[in-house]
């Protein structure tokens, strides 16, 4: 594509990109291109017009170059973890990590001193020393980042604070975890990949539905070629969460009814993205090339809100649901992202949380030799195997192709958070950093499936238009490589 | 929508119109909209570049701006029909028509005198008169059309054959019905409106899909607002048709296949769409407004004419899949289309036929108050009615919410095709005519659900570009009025 825009014109441009300029490739004729800045809450922290800082000097942009798909940083006995943000994930993954050979939470962050309390209860209770709390406001990650001795710094806060907490925490030498999006603009995600490679220290997203039983089943079919060549996959997330969002204490402050308020696009795509880029090869031979949106107008929050103020009892609790009946929100009810790959694959992607319905992902994967589905029901048609043209439950094929990661961890997992793959994904991250290996998802998988959420947005907005995706890969998404997830096992 | 070009400004325009010139209208500050003359066989029968001819007059112009919505051309006891096409689906139609009070085929045409002869065969056996054949060549039925006393041509030829029929029907004071799609492109869709309304005839997709027994008990439970306000909705056609397509026989002259070879997009979105757009007031209150399309790379046909290559056991099988072998398909295996309506409601439209899969249309309707599907399987949930947040089966449903057409005609339909469907469309069709009401599907449906092909290829060809749809109603679809099926039912 003549001018794109690639990670090297934006270091030679460094001064430029830090003032959050539009950034645009020519589509088909036309100018497109993923906005720079776009996120909204790009510039809520000083993190995100720092960097990069001026023109890059030449011995930086060697370091920049060095890709860190595999990169190995030596293997470590025992994996020192910083915990920011002990809400409704963190607090799962705070009970996961205490389980986990070679891995001691050392210190741990909140704004809410009590959630801090209780999570240095837990850990000491579990045998562990007392880790330091660090609970000074809204940018005290960034004093235990500097302050703390740390391999890992692990957060579950609101989605706004997690490229800042991530930059941070490799700014001062630690690897990076984040539960669920690693960054919600494009900015954002270049500042990852930027600060990763310069600092070699890995930057993940954790993505639990990636570990997902029926999902590692489906992968391991894919994987054994029972599908042919992968052509077509569905996924997304959906799940009603008006119950949750419209609710004064589920999501602290009400962070996801003010997301839901601001942002109209495909807000949380990795639940379904996540494990569909596995099955997809995307950044081992294969790349997200293009996207469009399209989304609904939105009535399911008001809906809501005034039923529940019709059925309030209290003063209190009509006073609350007046304030959410009748603001505008910008997300659209129903969210459909299309994605095209490189190779000619193609993605559904829904995002769906303002309606009463059934829990879904709406998982499915199709091949040149047959398909699999989960949701409603888990059902599988393989040409030659299944009887003429009809489905079969999936159950019948589980066990044979258990994924290997299950069969080593499942015993482990019991009683794990959503039905165990929170622990699974949690250990997977521990281990490999235990034995110096690349953890599952990387940096680029990361970027690449967060980077869906400011780029729906910028298709709506522009009337459901195509837009490119920036190739933070630098150019190496062709070449084939294995999933971690396919070499070690436990 | 500056500039958007509206009939009437074609019909100042009219000789411009009949060149076949690319029309745009802006949409989000970039020039989009349908090109004309962009279906392959736009151009490949006299009709398509004849029509309109020079600069209408003052009265064309009057007469044209009539509307043939709610048109009633005067009941009728007897209607004689001129049935053109007697391949696969024709021959059901000729079989049902043979059962229904008050229709007579007195004519029929086909290019294979075999084909008349089997017709001929079975309307006397019937107890009719013999009705007289028209088997010289592609363009008989234009004879046939100017020749005989008809009230309605009736046909399932090939695709490209669709629109000349219909035009020559109603240029010849016939009403004209086709099955499925109308036309393959805008300007044919133009024609087709700008026809019916000047001759005051009713040109009618034949949708049977529309009045198949689950889609119509949800119609029936739209209608009773069970899912509140209808906000999103999933339809397509899902049919592993490589068998039917790489094959000397199934369809004449295997045109199946050949517009396989040359088009890219949704070719065949009707048996999804219709029912969608019954359930989401489409002309009724509501309008399709703008559609993206994308689809995956062709390999299936490939592999598959490879496969049957390698099995094949004669030399003239060997002979014929190696001609299909190797042959590059234009449309992709997989196709994906989103609308979104001028209210915001959305719909997922899919084409899916070059792969080995179950059947299926992926039919699912979605309010603000619950949703139902059907294929796999057919589940409802229904905010308040449904338990916790689970699926129910529809069939808990089906009896309480039958449609009452399928009360008044499920008896007579026994047995017919598609599981009596395609009697009911045909009884529908010709009742209407008798009891002289409006089709239920009239010349505006038929054009807004098959101009989704044309669309569907230009946004593919622009890089999955949004892409408006025409108004052919003229400004009067936000207009509410009642379908046909919900006003009179036998």
């Amino acid at each position: 594509m003549a001018n794109q825009f690639t990670r090297r014109n934006l270091l030679r441009k460094g001064a430029m990109a830090g003032l959050g300029m539009a950034v645009g490739s020519v589509v088909g004729g036309r100018l497109k291109g993923a906005a720079f800045g776009h996120g909204l809450f790009a510039k809520s922290h000083p993190q995100a017009s720092a960097f990069p800082k001026g023109r890059p000097t030449a011995e930086d942009a060697t370091r920049y170059s060095a890709s860190m798909i595999g990169y190995n940083p030596g293997a470590k006995d025992l994996i020192k973890v910083g915990f920011v943000g002990i809400g409704n994930q963190g607090s799962g993954h705070v009970n996961n990590l205490l389980k986990i050979e070679g891995c001691q939470i050392t210190a741990v962050c909140d704004i809410r001193p009590e959630r801090v309390k209780w999570a240095q209860r837990q850990i000491t209770r579990a045998g562990f020393p007392d880790p330091k709390g660090y609970t000074k406001g809204d940018l005290d990650f960034e004093r235990m980042c500097a302050e703390e001795d740390l391999d890992l710094v692990y957060n579950a806060a609101p989605w706004r604070w997690h490229a800042p907490i991530c930059l941070s925490a490799m700014q001062n030498g630690k690897h990076a975890a984040s539960e669920v999006n690693i960054a919600l603009s494009v900015e954002d995600c270049w500042k990852l990949i930027e600060t990763s490679e310069k600092t070699r220290k890995h930057c993940v997203m954790q993505e639990n539905c990636c570990y997902d039983l029926t999902e590692m089943v489906v992968l391991n079919m894919v994987r054994q070629g029972l599908f042919g060549e992968i052509m077509h996959g569905e996924c997304g997330y959906l799940h009603d969460l008006r119950g949750l969002k419209i609710n004064p204490t589920f999501y602290q402050g009400m962070w996801r009814a003010h997301q839901s308020l601001k942002r109209n696009g495909n807000l949380y795509p990795t639940h379904g993205i996540g494990p569909m880029a596995w099955c997809m090869d995307i950044n081992r031979g294969d790349a997200f090339d293009t996207l469009v949106s399209m989304s609904t107008k939105s009535i399911g929050l008001n809906e809501f809100a005034d039923k529940k103020y019709t059925e309030a009892k209290t003063q209190e609790d009509k006073k609350f649901y007046s304030e959410w009946q009748n603001r505008k929100y910008a997300l659209g009810d129903v969210n459909i992202t299309l994605i095209k790959t490189k190779l000619g694959k193609t993605i559904i992607c829904k995002h769906d949380t303002n309606l009463p319905r059934p829990y879904s992902r709406d998982f499915l994967v199709q091949g040149s030799k047959g398909l699999v589905r989960k949701y409603p029901t888990e059902m599988i048609y393989i040409e030659g195997l299944s009887r003429g043209h009809g489905w079969e439950d999936l159950k019948d094929y589980s066990e044979k192709y258990e994924h290997p990661v299950w069969k080593a961890t499942r015993e482990q997992a019991k009683g794990a958070g959503h039905g165990g793959m929170d622990f699974i994904e949690d250990y997977r991250l521990i281990t490999a950093l235990r034995k110096g290996v690349s953890p599952d998802i990387d940096v680029y998988d990361s970027t690449a499936w967060s980077v869906i959420i400011p780029l729906s947005e910028q298709s709506i907005a522009e009337g459901s238009s195509p837009v490119k995706f920036p190739d933070f890969t630098h150019g190496k998404w062709n070449q084939p490589r294995q999933l971690g997830v396919s070499t070690w096992f436990a």
